[in-house]
């Protein structure tokens, strides 16, 4: 028998198991940027895709939660808010955010859960020399990966966060947690991107299906912003296919992804 | 980002996942016998392994077994007793023999369980050009693989079984049994393994130790004698070794392993 080459390729009786757990499960990346990320670190480990429908997440998740070689979960949509309450420990951006994107079994037993996404978009940015220090930035959607999005970029130093949501309550909440945590940062409400922005985020589901409207006008941007998209499929949102052809730098969605893998298999003890 | 050459090398959102569940798990072949199955037959799937310790059985089932993309399981020690009761339905080898060592998720939804041990071993011998139909067999053990080996063997034509078991009872039961299910066919309690006997096959988990006698004695065996074990570790047991230094051929445990991977992965409905 032919040994396969990849680590991954052989999952053995002693491979460490990850799952990504939601509902639907079938066009998650997840799976493939982990594995990759595995193999490219010659870790013993693989993450599977767990389908959990909402009305059966307390069943399943107290059965995997109890399997001692299974060490860690990506969450994702729809079971980001709800999990925050079968972790041990809340740890603090996911205490502010109220909700989670992963959880890690640590060494006694207990589970801890975080989100990732806000630390994630930002590192993505860092790894295309693109650091948010200073900026004036707009972003759009204030639910839970805005939210992280929101904390993460405060924490990395903007100067100023203009924030617009449908959810106009919702936003003012943000805000306000926002401001108490950094006095030094302007922060607003807003419904359109200002001209000075110096980075516009889609952080709104807007972009997903292709009859979707723009999350929000391009028009008043000047010329050296940035526009980012949060939303990973598709990879190049209307918005984004917009900015290009107005010259526009754009920063893709799954540039997280791929820099959360990293924080989030770190999270799980999974990484040196 | 490179594709990587093998299908479970890159499992991904829409990967259908089958698990082993046993505890301890690490030492288990199974996942890289099912996953280079998968892998020669092109099928987008991966076997994970997953440590269900015995007293989180419930919980942990219960859970399992609502993942709507987990479409099977392998079952070893210790639950291939205690999860007959799980499944919906019990198909006819696992209702004689009171266990199950797999379980498939039917198109409605329902769970059915079978024990594959006996078909696998007896498909093994096969693959060897040994077809048993004829042969004179003695067997020590008449546990849960045991028992499916002997119907399996009785189903595949032998003309004799000699069983031996510690457990009287038990070996009585399953004569009597084997009796009622194959007239034709004479089956006898044994201390010894008859001198006249075509094939000897250890049952018993005698042989997994270093420490452990010989399950039984080689000594009356004529030259033809084909000696068999079910111990997939080690690979080589002190009575195949024995039977090797006597000039008699052997019949490892692993290709019991290897036909069960074609023939639950069939089951699941996970191979063409």
């Amino acid at each position: 028998m032919p040994q396969p080459a990849l680590p991954n390729a052989r999952v053995q009786g002693g491979t460490r198991v990850f799952a990504i757990v939601g509902d639907p499960i079938a066009q998650t990346r997840s799976p493939l940027v982990f594995n990759e990320l595995f193999l490219r670190h010659d870790v013993d480990a693989v993450l599977v895709p767990l389908q959990v429908p909402a009305a059966d997440l307390d069943t399943v998740m107290r059965g995997l939660m109890r399997i001692p070689n299974l060490g860690g979960f990506v969450v994702t949509v729809p079971h980001k808010i709800r999990l925050v309450e079968f972790v041990d420990e809340v740890l603090p951006i996911a205490a502010r955010v109220g909700a989670i994107n992963c959880m890690a079994r640590a060494a006694d037993g207990r589970w801890r859960g975080e989100i990732y996404d806000g630390e994630a978009f930002v590192a993505g940015l860092r790894k295309f020399g693109r650091d948010p220090r200073g900026w004036k930035v707009f972003q759009a959607g204030a639910g839970g990966a805005g939210r992280a999005v929101a904390h993460a970029l405060a924490a990395a130093g903007v100067a100023r966060l203009d924030l617009a949501d449908v959810a106009v309550e919702r936003a003012a909440e943000l805000l306000a947690d926002l401001s108490r945590l950094y006095p030094d940062t302007v922060f607003r409400f807003a419904h359109d991107a200002p001209a000075d922005s110096d980075m516009v985020v889609n952080a709104t589901p807007c972009g997903m299906a292709a009859a979707d409207p723009l999350p929000f006008a391009l028009d008043p941007l000047g010329p050296h912003a940035l526009v980012a998209d949060l939303i990973m499929k598709p990879e190049q949102t209307a918005l984004l296919q917009l900015a290009e052809a107005r010259g526009l730098a754009t920063h893709l969605g799954r540039h997280l992804l791929d820099c959360q893998a990293e924080i989030i298999a770190r999270f799980w003890g999974a990484l040196p």
